[in-house]
C-alpha cells in the first residue's frame, strides 16, 4: 500500500493579513499531481484543514474543491481528521455521505477506534480531542491529560486490530520525543499536551502525524510529520515543504519526501534601506515573496515601511539587525519627554514645530479654555 | 410518485431569544413518521433550511443528524434546495457527495436547469438566487428581476423536459397570485421580487414552494407553498402546520395537507392581568406555550412583564387591547413635557422629586458650571 501523507493545510489562512488561497491552490495542485504520479492508493491528511473553526465562505469552497479533486474526480481515497484549528462539528457535516467515495473524515471519537480496512491495511482516524472528550467516552475520571486519553484509546484500537494486518494510525498532536521521562506529559506546543512516541512507535506500523509545521521536528523512521505545505511563519523559514510518500508492505515501511515549490517563498533578508531600495538590489530578489526583512541601520529612516511597500509589496515583518543607534536613542528619550509634557506645552510644541510660528496670546487663551471644559468634562464622565 | 412537501425549517432560528431547536426536533419527528406512513418516494424540502447564512454550531449539528435520520436511515430520497435565508455556499458544501445516496442539493444555479430523474418525473431544483447571478450565468444584461431570471431558466429547462415524464419544480419565491398585471413583479415579499403563478403553472405539473410560511398565502391546485412546520411569527399563530403529500400519476395530480402538532404552540391571549395572574385562569391554558399577550387593562401595571414571566416563562409579545388610560396618557403627556425641559429644569426637577427639597443657590451653580462645561465640550467633538 502506499499512501501520500500530509496535513496542516490551514485553509483560509492569512499571514500578517496577505490572503493566501491562491498560494494553497497552487501548492494543492503540486500535491494532486504528485498523487497521480506515484499512483497512491489513499492521501491522508493529518488535520487542521482549516486555520479556523468558522471559516470564511471563500475558504469553504476552496476546501470543498480541493476535496470534489482529489475524491470525485482523481478517485483517490482519503483518510482525514479534525485537527485544533478545525471546527469538528462544521468540517464534520456531511461526513457521513463521504464515505460512499472511501473519503474518511473522522472530527470526534465516537467510533474513532474502529479502523478503515484499504486492503492489507487498517487505517486508524483519531481526531484531536481535549481531554474531558475521552473521559466522558470511557466514563473515566481518571483521564486528565491527552496522553492518558490517547493510551485509553489505543488500548480500544489495539483489539480491532487484525494480526495479519498492517496498522497505520493518523493523528493531531504534539509528539514528545522518545525520552521515556514523566515530565514529557507536561510539555505542551500549541496549547497541547505532548503523547509519548514510544506508545505510538509500538503500537502502529506507521503514524502519519499532524500539528507540527515542519517535518524536522520529530526523527523517527516510522512516526512522522509531514509538515504544512506552506510556510505559515517565519521560524519555518528554512523547512523543506512537502509530502510523504509512505510504503507499507509486509509491515515493512518505506518513506520518500517529496517537495512542493511555493508561488512565492516566505523569505528572510538582511540588508541595509540603501541597499534595499536600490535597483540592483532588488531586481535579482523576488520582490512578489513574503519578506521579513532585517534592517541592518542603525538610524532612523523616516517612513521607512511605506518607503519599503513600494518595492516589497508583501513584508510580513520588520525588524533591526543591530538595534538603533543613539541619535534615535534620544529621539526615544525626547518621545519620553513628550509624554510627561502637560496638553498645552505639548500643543504649544507641536503647533511651532508645525508651522514654525509661536500661539498668539489670543489662541493660548482659546487652547485653555477648551482644554479645561474637556479635562472637566472628562472628570464628568469618570 | 408521491412526494412530501416541505419548506422553511429554519433551523436555529429563535423566538425573540427562545431556543427552537427542541421544537423543530419534535415536528422533525412528525414529519419523518408521516414519511413513512405515506411511504414516499422522495422528500422535498424548499430552502430556507436555516434560519441564517451562518447558523451555530448546534444548528449546524441538528441539521445533518436531520438529513442523516431521513436519507442515510430511512433511505428517502431528498431533493432539496438554498432559500434566502441560506448561504449556498455553506449549505452546499459536501453536496456532491450526497448525491450517491439519493440526496439531491442545490445551492446554485449552475446546472439548475438539469433535472434528476426519479422514474417518470423530472424534479427541476432552482435555488433562491438574485438576479445578477442569473444574469452572470446567461450573460444577459436584460435580466434585471427575479421574474426575468425565471422566465430565462424555465425555458432552459423546457429543452431538458421529456415529453412522456411528469415535471415538478422546487422553488424558493414569493409567487405573485394569478393575476396578469404588469405591477406584479414590482411587489416584493421579504425582499424578493415577486414572480408570476401562470408562469410556473404552465410549465410544470406541480411546483414545490418555499418562502411564505403560510400554506393559504397561495391558493392553486399544483403551486403550492407547503409553509413552515412552526409558528415563526405571530401573524402565524392561526396557521395550520404542516407538509403537503402531492401524488403525481399520469401528470394528475392530488395532494393531502398532513397536519403536525407543536410541542409548544404559539398562542394569543386577551385578558387582564388579574385573569393572566389567577390561578383559576393560567391553570386552564398551557403556560409553556409561546404567548402573544393583549392586556385589556388600560390602566398602569408596575412590572408588568416580570409579573407575568412568572407565571408565563415563554410571553414573547405583550401589548394592550384598549390602549391606556388618562392617568397613563397624563404621564405620558408629563414624558412629553420632560422632554422639553432644558437640562438644569430636568435636573432641578428630578431632584425635588427624589429629595423632597430644593437645590441650594450654591448647588444650582455647580450644576449650570458642569452643565455649561459638558455641553461646551460636547460642541468640540461635533
Amino acid at each position: 500500500m502506499k499512501f501520500l501523507h500530509t496535513a496542516d493545510w490551514h485553509i483560509g489562512k492569512k499571514l500578517n493579513g496577505f490572503d493566501l488561497l491562491e498560494q494553497q491552490n497552487h501548492v494543492f495542485k503540486q500535491l494532486l499531481q504528485i498523487a497521480k504520479e506515484e499512483e497512491v492508493d489513499g492521501i491522508i491528511i493529518a488535520g487542521d484543514l482549516y486555520d479556523r473553526g468558522l471559516p470564511s465562505v471563500d475558504a469553504v469552497e476552496t476546501l470543498n474543491q480541493m476535496f470534489i479533486e482529489l475524491n470525485l474526480k482523481e478517485t483517490f481515497p482519503i483518510f482525514a481528521i479534525a485537527g485544533n484549528h478545525d471546527s469538528g462539528e462544521r468540517l464534520g457535516t456531511g461526513s457521513e455521505w463521504y464515505q460512499y467515495s472511501n473519503f474518511y473524515l473522522k472530527t470526534n471519537l465516537l467510533e474513532a477506534t474502529k479502523p478503515i480496512e484499504l486492503a492489507d491495511t487498517q487505517v486508524f482516524l483519531l481526531p484531536y480531542f481535549e481531554p474531558f472528550e475521552a473521559r466522558q467516552l470511557f466514563q473515566d475520571e481518571k483521564i486528565k491529560t491527552i496522553q492518558q486519553g490517547v493510551t485509553r484509546l489505543v488500548e480500544e484500537m489495539k483489539k480491532e486490530m487484525k494480526p495479519d494486518k498492517q496498522h497505520l494510525l493518523v493523528t493531531h498532536f504534539f509528539v514528545a520525543g522518545g525520552q521515556k521521562t514523566d515530565s514529557e506529559t507536561k510539555v505542551t506546543v500549541g496549547g497541547l499536551d505532548a503523547i509519548s512516541l514510544d506508545l505510538l512507535a509500538e503500537s502502529f506500523d506507521y503514524v502519519a502525524l499532524g500539528h507540527l509545521h515542519s517535518k524536522q521536528a520529530l526523527s523517527h523512521s516510522r512516526v512522522k510529520y509531514s509538515g504544512s505545505l506552506l510556510k505559515y511563519s517565519v521560524s519555518e523559514v528554512s523547512d523543506e515543504k512537502g509530502v510523504w510518500i509512505v510504503s507499507l508492505e509486509d509491515k515493512q515501511v518505506t518513506t520518500t519526501f517529496r517537495k512542493v515549490e511555493p508561488l512565492a517563498d516566505l523569505q528572510q533578508i538582511t540588508a541595509s534601506f540603501q541597499e534595499l531600495m536600490s535597483k540592483e538590489y532588488y531586481e535579482q530578489i523576488k520582490r512578489d515573496n513574503y519578506l521579513a526583512i532585517s534592517l541592518t541601520d542603525t538610524k532612523v529612516i523616516p517612513n521607512v515601511m511605506t518607503e519599503l511597500r513600494k518595492i516589497y509589496p508583501h513584508i510580513i515583518q520588520l525588524d533591526r539587525a543591530y538595534g538603533r543607534d543613539c541619535r534615535e536613542n534620544e529621539a526615544s528619550q525626547m518621545s519620553q519627554k513628550l509624554q510627561e509634557l502637560d496638553p498645552l506645552e505639548l500643543f504649544t510644541t507641536y503647533f511651532k514645530q508645525i508651522t514654525e510660528d509661536e500661539l498668539t496670546e489670543e489662541q493660548v487663551n482659546w487652547l485653555k479654555e477648551s482644554l479645561a471644559m474637556t479635562q472637566a468634562a472628562r472628570r464628568e464622565q469618570v
